[in-house]
């Protein structure tokens, strides 16, 4: 494990970004959602996935200088063009249209098309919540979960965030994966030798299994819910669900259609859809603030199970993490990530990246 | 068992209504709601509720022949204030503004407090989907969701639905409760004397439970995805973000809040908050519908890990339930249900529900 000061992490990806050719603003923004998945604790969506873009970008899967445009409007909605550039570029011009719409009208509805990978989803949802609106943000994603029944998978992790502003310096985040868990849970637990719960993934028969081994081989995961029993199939309904929202309401590569995500940046552009949405609570009851801080506060207060384990309100995670990182002024990285990192840095002729400790 | 004549159901629970005071369309209106989930295979929420909605007028906690009214407007949100009349009332209400905004500025975003149990999501989302939009419907409930880690509940099932048109006379219909499973799938398991799966229910310690009849006791239901390991947070964030659209937005009573529902009509009126969302899709790219299609039959042909369960797109099982629903004309309710209909009727004094067929 390596510390690295947060800003000198963002300073390395931003760098990588611009020598392969991404323009400034576009490698600063790229960069500022990488470094947001470290410092709230995701680190799957961090400095780990800035190679990929690298690569998408050198391939010529991804055309960072592009611009994204709109394609159709109305008074609350917008159809948009990716244009191939980088998710976190047309995120903010996406994000951006269906802030003002909602400021408009009450609500903003905003699909994309032709679009990168985005990150992590809370970080635009968020981005509606800090002008005081409910924010929510959906992707699809590279096909890996297996609809109920099925041996094959056929749709993404499609992710589904919802963040809205609360009093006293309350907010709700949630930011959420429709399949069990992330691949990168599967990796954890087979690193550490430990087998996995059911629920999480299928081996290539199509059956539930508890081989971490097997499971990452596979690379098919269960929905939320796992199994039929345990009702899987609203995990894949949700996943679905995005799905309609993202690739096809707006005519991307949907479901099973969308490429898989390799390390090379192989498989040409990426074309995938997202769905950004703004909400006007001020359109709706007053209070709406206190009411949300009041369910917070009443969640983390309830009797927990085990008396060493507090019920948390969504979020809490993120935040502390935040917190933690905010107050080192340092994100930690594993071993693997660092020296990947280096011989990126190498590779791509830029500065290393300063690692302050090895802990 | 026993058949019932679908019409002839729907005659004597519009006749109930009618007879404790609800107006013609009221009752209507309440009855076709609930007919909707007996013909859908959801009988939880079909006949098997009358006597809850009758019990709420007879005791005042409901008054069927108010106004709703719109407190507030944007040009694409409404706040509603039921004024207690029932959920059907209020829900057609409410969904038409919501369907009116959407044809003019892409989308109707409304939410409404003062409310009733308005039934089964899927009916209102339909609705918008009747008329070529998306349309999703929440509702708040009585608290029945333990969150994840608390030995209480502090939210309701607060179901999800989303339904949207596809080409060749495909819908996409999601209906779901954010709990793992509802009551009456604990209740049946209790029947049958079987134990009931990890992940549906805690007992009165906090853990998860496997004897149906101490879940059953307990009514402390998990989230979806079950427990912490499963990702049960996930299921937890998702009711939250349901109460968020719902009683928190609209200043219903949210979450904590929310009286139980007894049988008995007791506990005064249940201001309970629902949201109701219409978008266009045709705002976004032209293809919508058959792409949908192109996706929900993919699914459809996936290879089934188990060759006799075959893999289904979300709201196949309700399509071939009410399929043979409508081939028969009848619908099948058991002996509990035909008896305490009996008894109803004779209470109310309206004509008994015919029984065509004991199977």
């Amino acid at each position: 494990m390596g510390k690295v000061a947060t800003a000198e992490a963002l300073r390395f990806m931003v760098d990588c970004l611009k020598a392969v050719g991404a323009a400034s603003t576009a490698a600063q923004q790229q960069a500022e959602l990488l470094i947001q998945a470290d410092r709230l604790g995701h680190p799957s969506h961090g400095l780990n996935r800035l190679e990929y873009y690298v690569n998408d970008i050198l391939s010529g899967a991804c055309s960072p200088n592009n611009q994204p445009k709109v394609l159709k409007e109305s008074a609350s909605t917008a159809w948009v063009d990716a244009n191939n550039v980088l998710g976190a570029t047309v995120s903010h011009f996406a994000m951006d249209i269906a802030i003002k719409k909602a400021k408009e009208t009450g609500v903003g509805w905003v699909t994309v098309k032709g679009s990168n990978h985005n990150g992590m989803a809370g970080w635009w949802a968020q981005k509606a919540a800090d002008k005081g609106l409910i924010g929510m943000a959906f992707t699809n994603t590279s096909p890996l979960l297996a609809p109920t029944r099925s041996k094959q998978s056929a749709l993404g992790t499609n992710p589904i965030s919802v963040v809205a502003p609360a009093s006293d310096g309350e907010t709700f985040y949630l930011d959420m994966a429709t399949t069990s868990v992330a691949v990168g849970k599967i990796e954890m637990q087979l690193r550490k030798g430990e087998p996995i719960p059911n629920g999480w993934a299928q081996g290539p028969d199509g059956k539930e299994t508890t081989d971490a081994e097997l499971a990452f081989k596979t690379q098919c995961l269960m929905p939320l819910g796992g199994g039929e029993r345990t009702s899987g199939y609203k995990g894949y309904g949700l996943a679905a669900m995005v799905e309609l929202f993202c690739g096809i309401s707006s005519g991307s590569n949907y479901g099973h259609h969308v490429r898989s995500w390799s390390h090379s940046g192989d498989g040409g552009p990426a074309n995938l859809g997202h769905c950004f949405v703004a909400i006007d609570p001020e359109c709706f009851a007053p209070g709406f603030g206190s009411r949300l801080t009041d369910s917070m506060r009443h969640w983390r207060q309830l009797e927990p199970t085990d008396p060493d384990l507090p019920v948390l309100a969504p979020g809490d995670k993120e935040k502390r993490c935040a917190q933690i990182t905010d107050s080192e002024g340092t994100v930690t990285y594993v071993k693997q990530q660092i020296e990947s990192s280096a011989a990126l840095a190498k590779r791509l002729k830029v500065e290393p990246m300063k690692v302050i400790a090895d802990i």
